[in-house]
């Protein structure tokens, strides 16, 4: 059987929403990686009683491992130390060597700010300085150091900037506790299955099938979402179920030819960045206000192919920038199949780039009419050599949503159009 | 004592991460709304021992209210409705009507899709028209429908899309079992402040002074945090404590004039939205990508003062459309406070605009240099007459994280310099 852990997030900002937690996706990856399953994650407030209460949950669901995040830090709210020692039964003392080095890390941070007293930081610090009898130690990288508590369950503490918690997380793993705690894992595989352009129910239905056809079919751990406006299959599988997952695949492949566009783990993000190596892309978008350009930049080395975009957020803008001229608008509306053409071809005209794609659509909750209403929008993915795919739809969602999946439908047309591809979408 | 309560977020995309939790932040601000006390948020796969597991916690917690997000849709592993009429002690009965009203929701949705069986879809959504006994059945906003199942504690079960949740909450809250399990409600006062331009661990020396130095400061439940490069105060207080809040805003007003700019519960966002009433404001922006112009027109209604954005990604592109010459590059370097002032000069004027925002910088992880490093970015506010703030900073964090914070302090500028003021960033 595998190993079993838990994540408790602490910090009332994350509880009541003013932060997302992004620890927890990051843990429950690494965890997979390492065969463990992850049962639950839990999120507190910095109510003391409440946080006793979840580590005693997460001891009675027998989970091996538990790993909290957050709570580490210099303010009165900070708890999470203080309670694990209570927990697991361990007296706290100030760690000196400890006390230092958070010291030393925190006197050139403080020449960034002015008028701050060192001697007050410090001793705000100090009771970060405390530690649990036995607890294995992780220096700093930021200014909170983490814990590996041995036991049952093994409490691995860490703080609650990611950054932080991704530096200290290998030498974590490495501790003695850690690998006795995660000791009785199993192998599992896991896949991931991407489609554009078909609804949720309709994987639900090949499912279905798959179940009535397919031998081992309950072997399968599948889960299926809908995620920025593409559906996803995720499934885990023990070595053993490894050729019920070669049917089920088979399956889908054949049903959702047209849809399915990732069997490797890649995203559409990662194809089209290898799909424009070598080429100079250019943005021409209204409704998404940059979005498309930003996505098109979020990773690193985009320099080499992204050009850049103009968002031509008012007539005027789209006019002297991209060249739609007024008449155009006139006659079809600054949401138009004419007009996201146009806008491409002012995009690869501007930048002087070999590809292009535009954007203009009715974001809302405003500006709807019956003929476009909320959530209509026209794409155009243009090469150099004049292939293109033009397209419209209308999307669900509010404007947030609308814009997001508008960069979605954006990325999925450069990809057809740079394949060579011209299917529906 | 106030009414306490639990959400439980279902969902294995969700536990894995793959899919973000925008249900937990979301109610949480509903139930304090109602002045409700958040407890527990506790989120788990599609395995219904776990499911059940923490829905037995949240009773044990002595919770008074349980709302469940999730697991409502067609496929096999949406299983809450089952899980909670097991839970209760209910049986699941088929309401026809409500099989009847899926039917026809699910109709019209179908005309969007080919090659769809009617009745195989139907099928797969018979199962989503099982009530248990005794519930409360909210009809759907999208295909699922909700409920509110009473008892100790009691059980609202919501679907997954936000959107549909939302619109179901309020007549979840009006249903008689609700509004029995928060019975015994007591009202909270609530108040953000917010400051940008100090680290944590100064607003944490503020509130030891505080302590110290203020009668019925144990009173207050303050939490602060870290977000987006801003620090924000968040205060709840009964009524009895108001004088005690008042006093140590005050301190915090006194100690931190330059840097507390909401105390309100205005963002920077509502701040420069206001400013720019009246206004025509355009962005240059090179390693946001699109992300500052994205937030300012993220809100609706912002067509009325965002003329729009070049992102100038290559240098060919900064200079082409912004007219940032290749000699001033040469000179200072594409990051450079002189080439973000051109740039800004050159949205002003590509735009015919009169406040115009600019940004150029390193996010890395590649490109760095001594001189710049990963992180040092500088930015330009300017307005059409004359008026200017130019900046720089390094920022900490990865690429995504100083592309974000830079358009917070985007923001920022463009407030300062709108209001006529110049304090360091």
């Amino acid at each position: 059987m595998a190993a079993r852990a838990g994540i408790v997030v602490t910090g009332t900002e994350v509880l009541t929403g003013r932060v997302r937690d992004r620890n927890g996706p990051w843990l429950s990856d690494r965890l997979l990686e390492l065969g463990v399953e992850l049962a639950h994650i839990t999120i507190c407030g910095d109510r003391p009683e409440d946080m006793t209460a979840q580590l005693a949950f997460m001891r009675e669901q027998g989970v091996d491992l538990v790993i909290t995040s957050g709570g580490l830090g210099p303010t009165a709210d900070d708890l999470t130390i203080e309670m694990v020692a209570e927990f697991s039964g361990r007296q706290l003392s100030l760690d000196e060597d400890l006390e230092e080095r958070i010291a030393d890390i925190l006197r050139p941070l403080m020449k960034r700010f002015r008028h701050l007293d060192f001697d007050a930081v410090r001793a705000a610090n100090r009771k970060q300085a405390l530690v649990p009898e036995g607890a294995h130690v992780i220096y700093p990288a930021g200014t909170a150091p983490g814990l590996v508590v041995p036991g049952k369950p093994t409490i691995v503490v860490l703080p609650g900037p990611p950054r932080e918690l991704h530096a200290m997380w290998p030498e974590a793993v490495e501790t003695e506790a850690f690998q006795e705690a995660i000791g009785g894992r199993t192998s599992y595989e896991q896949q991931t299955l991407r489609l554009f352009g078909m609804p949720e129910s309709e994987i639900a239905e090949t499912l279905r099938v798959a179940e009535a056809e397919v031998e081992g079919f309950d072997e399968l751990e599948i889960t299926t979402c809908l995620r920025r406006a593409e559906v996803e299959v995720v499934t885990r599988w023990e070595p053993a179920a490894q050729p019920a997952w070669d049917a089920v695949r088979a399956l889908i492949a054949e049903r959702h030819e047209r849809s399915l566009f990732s069997t490797d783990g890649s995203s559409v993000d990662d194809q089209v960045a290898e799909l424009l190596a070598g080429r100079w892309v250019a943005v021409a978008e209204s409704c998404t206000g940059g979005l498309m350009a930003a996505r098109l930049t979020e990773r690193p080395g985009s320099s080499a192919h992204v050009a850049g975009g103009v968002v031509g957020y008012s007539n005027e803008a789209k006019a002297s920038l991209l060249g739609v001229g007024p008449a155009l608008i006139e006659r079809h509306g600054a949401v138009s199949l004419e007009v996201a053409e146009v806008m491409a071809d002012g995009a690869l005209a501007r930048f002087e780039a070999d590809t292009a794609v535009a954007i203009t659509g009715v974001a809302g909750p405003g500006g709807g009419t019956e003929a476009k209403p909320v959530g209509y929008v026209c794409w155009a993915a243009k090469l150099a050599d004049g292939s293109k795919l033009v397209r419209d739809a209308r999307l669900p969602g509010d404007r947030a949503e609308v814009r997001d999946r508008s960069t979605t439908v954006g990325m999925h047309l450069l990809r057809r159009v740079l394949r060579g591809e011209d299917f529906e979408i």
